[in-house]
């Protein structure tokens, strides 16, 4: 039997090139294969490299790739990220024929460090609600999640090792959860944002979409221009955790509630040291002052879209709410999440917490007739500019469900350093099984 | 005589419009007659609308131009924020072919409040410090100052009464300065930053150059969709402001500080309260942080340009420094600047401090062969997000100097009502004598 080259983390496959266990032609073959026998079914991509065009430039720089850290191997990006001479649509009918001239900084960190760009994944419409083409890889009846749908659903079912996606409120948590790969949203501004299209400002974070802590990590030190060094651990000895089980701002799936049970006693039976999460009130409160600050920032950038009356329903009505905003309610928003981070962050200081674990998503994927599915679970994290790793942790009726770990700004290496021993204890096989 | 309708500030055209005074065409005949009499020695222009095609834009839409709050007047974009189908080359010899497809969100909120744009202005290469083409409107021999050198030039030479810069160091600021005209940079995040090409991420501010506080005010409620209401005075019936001098940073010219005095001795004479101005120190300490910050989030935005050896020295260098620091190191900076912001603005709430008045340069214009002037007086308030106006207040061998008012985050309502209230005081004279 061939070996299943497209199911090997990013990290692993960097070690077989380079120990010469496999050439990268036969890598990229495995990946374009998986993707030809899958992409019908799950519709990850909106532009997909033509794989000669992809072996050409290989071949034609085949000196630099072989020397890289990345060795040619494939990466995707969501479509509100600009590619140079590769349509970004933004998921947008207004944008269809829309080119750009650059890339964004994140796609030539990259493309610099030996990645090649095998395709652009779908988005929701201007990475709000408004759903793809793209279905969830577990059951086509469901929702991959949003916005980077695409990029989640690629990754997950093994068309690509690593993507790029964004989020403003949930986008790359949310889809990770229910397409089952892991989820890294790093700090507020953690990385350039150039050339990425924006949807409110305040808010907006790159993500990064893998199967395995370790090639979030390794996607992390390249776009951060940092020598490949090996993740590092927290400081503590014995890490100090909480949990957040996110009742209070919404009904949360029983067995996701029982997936949350076994990470947390697992954890403390490793010698974990856990301490009460005081904060319900303060979660809810930012869940709420995330939408307001996103629905403001959100009608200052899109309200004079040149066809506004193209935007879809979704949006149409998150620009109105927007626009119903008044600038002092938005003022007074920004003010009362400055004090609310505040008292957070001395929390963890105080508490020497490490980190917070707490469901990714309210459940599993719900079916596409409901839409892409709720955000809560991320509003107040990506309020506060948190860094964040989910992984796919349970299952439910065959469907992942993701856990996220939430840390203090800053902290996403020691943060990826936890969610790799997490990866340790608990996931052993691929989610999706191998067609 | 003729009447100069070129010199009026726009909030004066607009009600010189509204009541029948003038016909928009003789309006746009004053700037454009302005603009081919001085544009040889100026400079200000990247790209020029054709009259005809402007008046053809207002001929074709003039029942919503004669409705619209800006009434089809002129206004001007540095070349680095996007305008759809017109060159947008960002100061830079790699994108001297670059045409965007979309406006910028600033740009279409002026379009949309009927404004028509007239051109784009000169921009140092990537806003930052090589020079473009353009001369002081006071001295062809001198600097309008840098990066938005042909939006300052433009506007304090009456070719145009209205431009759009952005600020990462003091790039709005130290070129009003210099061209004698009105800057205003709003707090940090005030306005849509979409399709602007970014420099430094978390330091970049748009700003809006006028020829009075009134102006700016006019720009900024369309800017953040406010309805047009009148500026709002600061709660304290008796303000209370605070002198940095600037010294502590480096060598001031004599008589700005001259200037300095006087502005802050007419306040007095008003019956303003001054207060110490504790922070030599932090001050200095802040200006360095930037330095850091700045170096390391341009090089993660510009390490990859196509073709980094057509970047110029400066910027070359100034990459270099962002490289040759560690992340380590620039997050320290970051938590720095977080500790001493905090030290500012509390002391700013105990002492109920309304401004800050400071030197807006170093001095007056110098000479071309010098560079674009030094931005150390901006650095520290840049960083820490707070808005800024600065006013032509002196003059020196006839040459302008602006004083900058300081204020804290989103009092930039009572920053400009201040700022109307010292321009009533001190300005009743046009800056350039027109020829």
């Amino acid at each position: 039997m061939k070996p299943q080259w497209f199911k090997k983390p990013l990290h692993e496959l960097v070690d077989a090139l380079q120990n010469g266990h496999v050439s990268l032609p036969e890598v990229i073959a495995s990946f374009y294969e998986r993707t030809a026998l899958r992409e019908e079914q799950v519709g990850a991509w909106q532009y997909l490299i033509d794989q000669e065009d992809y072996l050409a430039e290989y071949e034609n720089r085949r000196e630099f790739y072989d020397a890289s850290p990345l060795k040619g191997l494939p990466f995707a990006v969501k479509d509100v990220i600009d590619t140079a001479g590769i349509p970004t649509t933004m998921g947008s009918v207004i944008h269809q024929e829309r080119i750009p001239d650059m890339d964004a900084s994140c796609v030539t960190a990259l493309k610099a460090a030996g990645g090649i760009l095998m395709g652009k994944t779908v988005t929701t419409e201007f990475a709000y609600f408004q759903a793809g083409k793209t279905h969830n890889p577990h059951d086509a009846e469901r929702t991959p999640g949003g916005s980077s749908s695409g990029s989640a659903a690629a990754v997950a079912d093994y068309m690509v090792p690593l993507a790029l996606g964004t989020q403003t409120a949930a986008s790359v948590v949310r889809p990770a959860s229910y397409c089952g790969c892991t989820a890294y949203v790093g700090s507020r501004g953690e990385f350039s944002s150039r050339n990425i299209q924006p949807l409110a400002q305040s808010l907006d974070s790159l993500g990064i979409l893998t199967n395995h802590p370790l090639d979030s990590h390794l996607a992390r030190n390249i776009l951060l221009r940092k020598s490949l060094e090996p993740v590092q651990p927290f400081n503590s000895s014995a890490p100090t955790f909480s949990v957040f089980t996110g009742e209070v701002l919404g009904p949360i799936q029983e067995q996701m509630l029982q997936t949350l049970t076994g990470c947390q006693q697992a954890l403390l039976a490793q010698g974990y040291q856990q301490v009460d999460f005081p904060f319900q009130d303060e979660i809810a409160s930012l869940t709420h002052l995330h939408t307001q600050i996103m629905a403001f920032e959100v009608a200052r950038n899109l309200v004079y879209e040149q066809q506004f009356a193209e935007l879809g329903p979704q949006m149409q009505q998150l620009v109105q709410s927007g626009l119903a905003l008044t600038y002092a309610e938005y003022i007074a928003a920004l003010e009362q999440t400055q004090r609310l981070q505040q008292r957070l962050l001395q929390w963890f200081d105080e508490k020497q917490v490490d980190f917070i674990l707490a469901p990714a998503a309210a459940g599993v994927a719900p079916l596409k007739t409901e839409g892409t599915g709720a955000p809560f679970m991320s509003r107040a994290w990506q309020l506060v500019g948190m860094p964040v790793v989910s992984l796919p942790l349970g299952y439910y009726q065959k469907l992942p469900m993701g856990l996220q770990l939430i840390a203090k700004p800053h902290q996403d290496d020691a943060l990826l350093w936890q969610a790799s021993q997490l990866h340790q204890l608990f996931l052993t096989e691929p989610t999706v099984e191998a067609v």
